[in-house]
């Protein structure tokens, strides 16, 4: 059994972590905690989230010494905001802990992007250049030897599994940007009171247009350039990305067939689609990504959708955990 | 044409509001007004609410000195907090405006109700004896003399014209209390940073049940008891009342249907139904409230719904105005 | 290993119960099936609902003879329409299989019943006779024993949950019956093409007022009359009731609560309230019945919620299954 | 006055006509029409969409023979299927109505296309010749002359508004094909029962990719390729379209907004966005389509918004009206 420690257990995506890891054989929620400063602190779980009652009544404890926790726990979970990844991470790493973050923190081995994108000077290039991106199904063997593993964001997810076999296969005109449009429920951002947020102001529409965080992660993981749209959609979970490419003359559906194959044949948590293309309803709630595609002369459209929370954060986590200490890859999320 | 303010013109009602009186051909907007503490204060109304873009530009005045606007206008719509419309009234009244207010703050002539229902000790007596209730189909006569319309609550307009005629008729057995089950969309608490409002948070549930306010302002003006279980629905806007009632023995669906037409018959924004019951949709975006019954042996379901934001709030007091000054009741409302 | 049989599992039941057996450790799904008529008899499951995909991607049988099956399977869920299940049940449980029923053909032990309420008269007698209601916290002795075990309706269970101890406990007052106001999500009225069930029809309304099957159903198990009035909601899942009661004299708040812990402080799947009542969320996709209340002088306001498809269907009967054959009452479920 | 017939009123395109005809001062609606095999005929319109009960009461008379009707009314309104309006319209033209279709019947001047993307032949070339395609910005004075309006698709008005001013002023570079994602309310499906449009079904996907019919007409009138990917949304009304395009070298944000505001400044249903780009909310239930976009180097997002069923049906239809008979162009719209 493995001691864990949830960090930011109250939000979203910390809900869903602390449920996949309480019904997983393999390891103990030693604690779950939030910072000490929020209104959340000393609260239990299933007061803030009422479907845990009975199942999960831990208390949120409030994170003032992370001495404290390291020495207890083997694993830590941090569902934190980016800030808060990258001062916590390395005082649990330094204790030995391994440490998987859903955060920015330490997705991009380049300090100057952080101080671009994320408006802060990073202050650990050492764990930056250790850290493993953890796409679950392209990192497999990284993941196994880390000790620091930097979840990628809901939407370079989808983007990634969807356009990575196409780029690896050399199948696309690089004459022509992919498109990335795509759409997520409102829980992509976080638990908070915000007018934005509000039930009567949330409308679909495009946000962040050629300024979203999530561009350049995409970009710098890809290694080629996107235009990326993010739209806000008017429902609770889910990412739906409907990404148009350019394909190199010459090449047929077959061919993108079994780059997809080639690529995902073995991987339990992508669903390759032989026809059609996936909806929403499909994924939320599974730790799944689901792609299909459509082509038309040089012109290809692949639909990626999956769950934000899940497989666009705590289900690829738990993957991640899955894989690193060897545990089958879905255990405790099918 | 009469110069009018609307105070607290950026909420759900205020913007209701204005887009009535925009289009009001005896109405001109003098200006629109927000508390000068407002982040709102300086923008456009269009700026908030993109829809008016082109219709409604005019800007959010901060609401400093009342006496300013006091001497220019005619009458005023206060959409405004409780105790906001508790201060704001009376200078207006003063200067011989003619005052629509939506809030509480003048509904019930009686002192100890501010104090037990809304934790303030009300100053003006002498105003809160000479306003007049505005639930328009029952205080027409005395609307036309009014110079403080207190426009009812939504809760209130609902139950109350779905009971008063029945009431009024004695068909009631009062050895059983009316339950009244309501369903309010998110829009009825307001424009506001909540987390409680926050789309991934709203999920149909009862609240302040034996504890809301518009309980004791139902009771004040039926007359009788009743009991009030109001809910909060995932939708944006609307309330449907479902009201079970114990009719006196002998009462007929006949008798039920003739006392809903004699209160009626002659009112343009109550709609009764001959058959069935209605559902939300046939209501939202317009000014009525539809009513609906059905009944076996002594017992009586009755439903009545409205669009919160306008039988429940802003249309009502237009239709209010349209009363006070003569003008068609349904002017500008349909 | 228990053999079982699904039949109408392309539903949105079936699909659950399917889905809840598939991982059972002790459940082999033999086959699942639809009637031989059904345009779904051939396809996969997963091509009707593609969230199982890779999960549960068995065909859909076209049932038509039953023999070809009751002898394969220990155990069949009939997830399918009132006739159909009042055809099959029988044909079944001659060939020694143990039925759980989903449909509402044995859950009235009363001829008359079927003949009143749903239009058709009864053939099977003896079997309405032996035939257990699957209330499953109320029933779990006569469960155990039983071949037929008929799964209550959704509106039903939670009603009963939330009143069945406070009857037991002589607490409610008889002069006036309770007010039962209850709405459920779209998939109450079952996959297929339907105006009324169109996305741009639904809103939320009362229907079946005075008339709907489950009143019956309701008060012939509860014995005591009660007001049902359900409502349809703008939301895919779940059913929350209000509940509305008049007490004996002198009844406390206490006294209720140790009504509810009496009836439920060793049932796992029902969650009592210590204070505030639940919201919808809270249940949806999760096997459990949650109830809170509220008391002021005589009158009592109790809310159950429950995912109709789950605590109100599936969950129940895999609930059911479970007490029947030994296993943890929770298997699978949570 | 004007007499009218509007054909194909219960649809939700239909209902909406009605509406707006039904308060338009120089219009006298004669008669509602269904086909005489609909299951709507007979019915009064408001039994169908009680939000127009005591609005407007008339029923659905059945359309069997049009010489009755074509002799009675100046103006019809064809809200019915492409083969139905296909056949209806001539009759009515030769009869001397003006007629404003708002199927696909007439939109394209080439009988090729009705045989390859519609699945019938065009027997009338000659009003395929004469007919003028209602896109109201840009066909004014065509309307005016016209007596066959072929009034546009929902997907290609919002389209044909976002491009067509950056094609005319060439801005864009032909190198890449514009890339339309845009996602439509579940009333495009029109008023059906299909399992399709089911509520418990419905969530964000894309359908139709290469193949949905709006896509030659886009191109048949931009007169460049686009790539169009239609989307279902879980909302019922509105289309929000993103595009994205690649400007020729040296193109600036102020090119661009010149060439928009050339092209709209004095048409008061295109709104122009100064910054920011519209969200959905802000023009449903109203006659505008919103446009407003986002530069970075050669890449242009351009993102419009309108109400499928308004700006994309009824709406513009009366606004052609309003165009043809040289009343205001807005008249009974905002």
């Amino acid at each position: 059994m493995l001691n864990t420690l949830i960090v930011g257990a109250s939000g979203y995506a910390g809900v869903e972590l602390a449920t996949f890891l309480n019904r997983h054989p393999h390891m103990n929620i030693t604690a779950l905690a939030v910072s000490a400063q929020s209104p959340d602190a000393g609260k239990r779980l299933s007061d803030l989230h009422p479907q845990l009652k009975g199942i999960l009544d831990l208390p949120l404890e409030p994170l003032s010494d992370v001495s404290v926790w390291a020495d207890k726990v083997d694993v830590v979970f941090l569902a934190t905001a980016h800030e808060v990844s990258h001062d916590l991470a390395p005082q649990f790493l330094a204790a030995g802990c391994v440490v998987f973050d859903l955060s920015g923190a330490f997705r991009v081995n380049d300090g100057d992007f952080y101080t671009r994108y994320y408006g802060f000077t990073h202050q650990h290039a050492a764990w930056l250049e250790k850290a493993v991106y953890g796409l679950a199904e392209w990192q497999h063997d990284a993941i196994k030897e880390a000790q620091l593993i930097a979840v990628p964001g809901c939407y370079p997810t989808a983007s990634q599994l969807a356009l990575k076999p196409l780029i690896e296969a050399g199948l696309l005109n690089d004459a022509q940007w992919p498109v990335i449009n795509a759409t997520s429920g409102v829980s992509g951002a976080g638990r908070k009171a915000s007018l934005n947020n509000s039930f009567c102001e949330v409308s679909l529409q495009p946000y962040g247009i050629f300024n979203h965080r999530h561009h350049p992660e995409i970009v710098a993981h890809l290694g080629v350039p996107v235009i990326f749209t993010p739209h806000l959609g008017n429902f609770p979970r889910g990412i739906l990305a409907t990404i148009t490419c350019r394909l190199q003359p010459g090449v047929s559906r077959e061919d993108i067939a079994e780059a997809f194959h080639n690529a995902y044949q073995d991987k339990p948590l992508v669903r390759i689609y032989e026809q059609g293309v996936p909806a929403l309803k499909s994924v939320v709630g599974l730790p799944f990504c689901d792609i299909g595609f459509a082509v038309q002369d040089e012109h290809l459209i692949v639909v990626a959708a999956e769950d934000n929370l899940l497989k666009g954060a705590a289900s690829q986590a738990v993957q991640c955990l899955n894989i690193r200490f060897g545990f089958p890859e879905t255990q405790s999320l099918i």
